[in-house]
């Protein structure tokens, strides 16, 4: 997917199905989530490492365009980048696809937030170094 | 809410929450379809109507604005709206509130469409008169 | 229900149906859950009071039978009872019914632990009296 | 693991986590469902193969025993085996390993049915044989 630089796969479960025989549009939200993990895990430990060293990332906004249904077994590719790193926050935006189709995109905002105080934070310097590699 | 003539309740669900102590993003995609279908329930028989009369609304975008975290057992107020009803398009727009505070809004945009072909079609006319008189 | 003093109501939310068009076999522990903290309401402020006195209640087994189906937005009764209270463990039994109908029933078990140390430790006094008097 | 001859693999969402820390003790439905489906993926299609030739698998009873807490980002292997296949009703055992440690097991029991009439049905002699020949 041009202006992504990483990927992650997975396949529609069928608990993430509903009664319209199609993935719940609820789901989107966790396959944003597992694809922001998979992106972190390229950097020391990921998330893990951004916890125990006392950060938390907070989601603060969410969006999803769902343009074609998806089906229980789909194999779903999440095309994701990290986008507008400013101090405590930062977004990613996010692409699905299935095959060569694009079926949703979207994008979600957050805030990083030291883990006692909730209280937001910069991003730590080694997490932000790397994310600035990995989207140049 | 001012602007609301509508608001169901619900309380936060253990199996809602994540390792961070909230309630987990996702979830309040689920809260808002929990709230469309309570909103349609004053309607005929609400949702399973409109499925017995040959349509599936589908949801095509959702937006949430995370602005305050929401603990397990927190009892949550989720205020609901339709707006720009167009043709087979119409959206929702959201606000939860616990206690006086507003901890989370949104909104998301629907289609409706034949159960079968899953081709577009118009809102039934009882519900979208149903819809009018409700908002006005 | 016959040899239960307690259940609590919910509605088949549409994010817990499947592609089957049914509740996903999942959902029922959740809705299990869902029975144990309207339960505990009862008393003192309920599984918040626990937590605040330093307990959790982990889920160390369960089991569910499926006996019909499930639709969305039916209406079910979670009929529910503590059992086999001793030292650090004890049971919920369930049983599910729609009308007059059993539709599920199943039971968990559950170990007291120490919220810290996550290390067993007996009921306390005041849940364990209040749960002998609701179930006399 | 001894007498099982298969296995899937997966990692603990955080999506998947409450607010005990640890995964929510519904989410192992699921993963029992998703090592389900990828065993049967060895077998034509799997499931959709099940589908598309007029059958549906409901599940009609579940047991899990949580062993050992399981957390964010654990690595997990299902492991899987299905035994008593008779008539339309067969179960799948599980046990769930982190390294070399067990940290649940638990078994499923399924009716296969008719996609239309949701009666009972022998299970497909394709499904019953590739099992057969799987599990010997």
């Amino acid at each position: 997917m041009e202006g992504f630089n990483f990927s992650t796969e997975l396949s529609v479960r069928f608990a993430e199905t509903d009664a319209q025989g199609i993935a719940h549009n609820a789901t989107y939200l966790v396959w944003y989530e597992v694809a922001r993990i998979a992106y972190l895990h390229r950097f020391r430990e990921g998330y893990k490492s951004l916890q125990a060293d006392g950060y938390e990332a907070l989601t603060i906004e969410s969006h999803v365009r769902y343009l074609k249904p998806v089906f229980f077994d789909d194999r779903l590719h999440v095309h994701a980048r990290v986008v507008d790193v400013r101090g405590a926050r930062f977004r990613y935006e996010y692409v699905l696809t299935r095959d060569d189709e694009i079926v949703a995109d979207g994008w979600t905002a957050h805030a990083v937030v030291d883990r006692e105080t909730l209280r937001p934070t910069r991003l730590p310097e080694w997490l932000a170094e790397a994310v600035a590699a990995a989207e140049s």
